[in-house]
């Protein structure tokens, strides 16, 4: 029965693709991140995978048992306008919302704790083709004021900002991040 | 003809180790940090080790092989009153100074790039059965006047700023973060 629906969701991934050459969120971001080095504009950086590490080789200087680690903060986070960044990049797998058991408890927890401290946090969500910047104070009021286990894509549409593809780099969140947390600055 | 300073260094060692509770450095900066997020006072992570995987057992779900991925940032970072945080924590298995070998290259370069951002960085120091915070513009300034491949340890003792234990937690560097960067605020 869903056989002409996940067609048509594999052929419209495939067109996707193409356009970003071949490059999923993560690697969209992590060229971002290069760029903005490079152009010495942020210093961002993915956290390196947590793993718990049960034995290693030390002749060859080698893991040769580790298991994955959950995670309890976001994966990215760096400084940016002198200011504290730390965001999570998600996409959806369905085009008409964005499933809320993608975010684990501990990272909510995360979230309100460094906007607390001051932090700027958001999620860059990829839904419909599309990137949005949903800000972290928003997904809290979401999930505080809702009782759906999804965000649908038209509160993406609607309240988030979307980030508009470019040349260099593809995903310029960082001009989202101006518009949004230092207008008139 | 080293044997009898290298036994006073194992017995002085010791010594040290009892009074920390048997903890390392990094031991004690962890349990620093889970101190600050229990009481809300800041947001502070070590970064996961870097690691590039080779081989995962995707039945066990299980990391089978690979290797330490040189670093190229600071061990940890978060969020502190508003500021960007990032550091480094050394021990010093010599008395007498602190070889610069302990710090990379490319750490550096990061440090270099964060202090242009607006970060707060320094490096925490264990010399001497003592910690010491060392700003960050201080280590680069003594790179740039000296050609000594070590920093003396009566350094630390003149510029570097004294981070006192405790009972809880026993190594409270935000204390002297408090002094260093926020006088008067």
């Amino acid at each position: 029965m869903n056989y002409p629906f996940a067609c048509k969701e594999k052929y419209s991934k495939n067109v996707v693709d193409y356009r970003n050459r071949g490059m999923d969120l993560e690697t969209l971001i992590n060229s971002a991140n290069e760029y903005y080095i490079e152009e010495d504009k942020a210093i961002i950086y993915k956290k390196p995978t947590p793993i718990g590490i049960l034995h290693v080789d030390y002749k060859q200087n080698r893991i040769k048992d580790a298991y994955f680690k959950d995670k309890s903060t976001f994966d990215y986070n760096g400084v940016y306008r002198g200011r504290y960044l730390d965001f999570e990049a998600k996409e959806s797998h369905v085009k008409t919302s964005f499933p809320l058991g993608n975010i684990h408890e501990h990272q909510i927890l995360h979230l309100r704790r460094i906007l607390r401290h001051g932090a700027i946090s958001f999620l860059i969500v990829s839904i419909h083709d599309e990137y949005y910047l949903l800000k972290g104070e928003d997904l809290l009021d979401f999930i505080e004021n809702n009782t759906r286990k999804s965000i649908p894509y038209g509160y993406f549409k609607e309240k988030c900002y979307k980030i508009e593809e470019r040349i260099r780099p593809t995903l310029d969140y960082l001009r989202v991040v101006d518009e949004v947390y230092f207008k008139g600055e």
